[in-house]
């Protein structure tokens, strides 16, 4: 990565995943995915897909992440709700049912759940 | 189902898949996915999330069947595509190859394919 | 394996495979589940298990080789599909659909499917 | 779902998970599972085809609701066992472990557990 | 088993998995392992490609114990970690990141971990 | 990738898959593994790792790459079989039985099966 592209890489990582607490996840992650800079689709449409994949996998900790990711980018709630429940189809109840939980407790890590 | 919706997921369908040869495939499909008529993402939003978890699963035919729906509703090449490379990061490089080989199948079936 | 369950075993293998064109299958597979013998359940019900968790693993050679299993030991047609179905919501549609596709694939091979 | 079968399916749906101590995870769950009031097959042969296929999957909050419905529903330990042993063919050893270790936990939930 | 292969199993076994607190788990999982006694590959070849199998499958309970055992036998910290990392190829990242954190823990629990 | 590198990988990649016909896999492949290179495990290690993965992961078409790459760079027919063989333990005997599948027609066109 040349240096500009790495401060667009770092920039859009820091809008992505700043409400996460363990920042450090990111350091990780960001080694195996060079293009958080690229444009093709959306940031919303890029992290709504990858609450989709994640969602169907099981990988609740990136599910986790990437709900957050989502909702800083813009996306909201009733998206969010959506593309979870459109997974059933997929990948079946127990794996959505999962992610649920997962967004509410993402929720209320944002204040914005109410009981 | 009521009657309005039956039509409006009927015409739904129509749009979505009226490119695929056995058409069929979707009479089972239906019912299990009685939604087409919803609209909280838009159905190219909606599609290439399906083209995103059903590329992770490796379930080859629903990604043939949802990347022609994908184009069929306004996504471009470039998009599916993007969002194909994308799931190497969440499910590894050997699903995402046989997603592009399931890709190229598709552009060919549409008479979009230059070698 | 003593020499009376290995008989038993493999009575109750050809009861299980015996319309099964290539019986080599068998051959590897009886290495691995010593316990064809057992009776805690029916065979009924060990087979209808087998088509279930094949299902939603998507192993369609096994799926192939239980329906026809299942089939032999007096399961009756409607209870193999009621099984398959179940599985969406466990696994998602698309197994299921792929299930159904190799079910039907041994009712045509066992000369009891009318289009 | 007309009335009567709502009805049907709410009993049937008391009897499964009336031992569950968080019952709000079944009014999630029913959403996708409108057929718990169907009977080709029996109720227990259902409960440990979902035990099967669950474990295999790996989705231990779904193994412990369904061990609990099927013995509601008169399936025998024996039984839930011989299932759960059976996946190690199909879905490998880690998966049945777990099921195993989730098993033990439901038996002391209703004071069954000899240790 | 005949008398001299259990033994070399269990004097396996106990080389394999001497770290580990709750020794239980190998009772249940040699049922299923009936092979440790052979050589065709060596032990330290063995554990490494159970950490890579385990790794894409996500179990990280077996993760955990065949980390163990991958060092118990000679492999050093790098060639654990080289392949846990290869893995990312195959299975994705979220798999990887969940291995290396259980590898952490391992190491942790040895007293060979600096922060 | 600096040059050097890059040489080294291309000479890499040569020696592991020369004798695979379609050699444009490879092409995509590359892309996603840049270390090649890397000598912290030997290439027959490293290989052999990869059928490991690959087997319980069910991805028939990398389980033929890499059981060519493992045998091109040293590995034993003993040795790839037993490595086959051990994943039943993690990931069940399908996808054991769909590797050995693989793994005889690798040696066929290898002129290296006999019947």
């Amino acid at each position: 990565m040349d240096e500009a592209l790495r401060e667009t890489t770092k920039k859009t990582a820091r809008m992505l995943f700043h409400t996460l607490k363990n920042g450090t996840g990111f350091e990780t992650w960001k080694k195996f995915d060079k293009d958080l800079a690229r444009e093709v689709i959306s940031q919303t449409q890029r992290e709504l897909c990858a609450v989709a994949s994640l969602t169907v996998l099981n990988r609740t900790n990136e599910v986790h992440a990437h709900i957050h990711a989502a909702l800083n980018v813009g996306a909201t709630r009733q998206e969010v709700a959506e593309v979870i429940f459109q997974q059933v189809t997929y990948g079946g109840m127990p794996v959505v049912v999962e992610a649920l939980d997962v967004f509410r407790r993402v929720l209320e890590e944002r204040g914005e759940w109410e009981a």
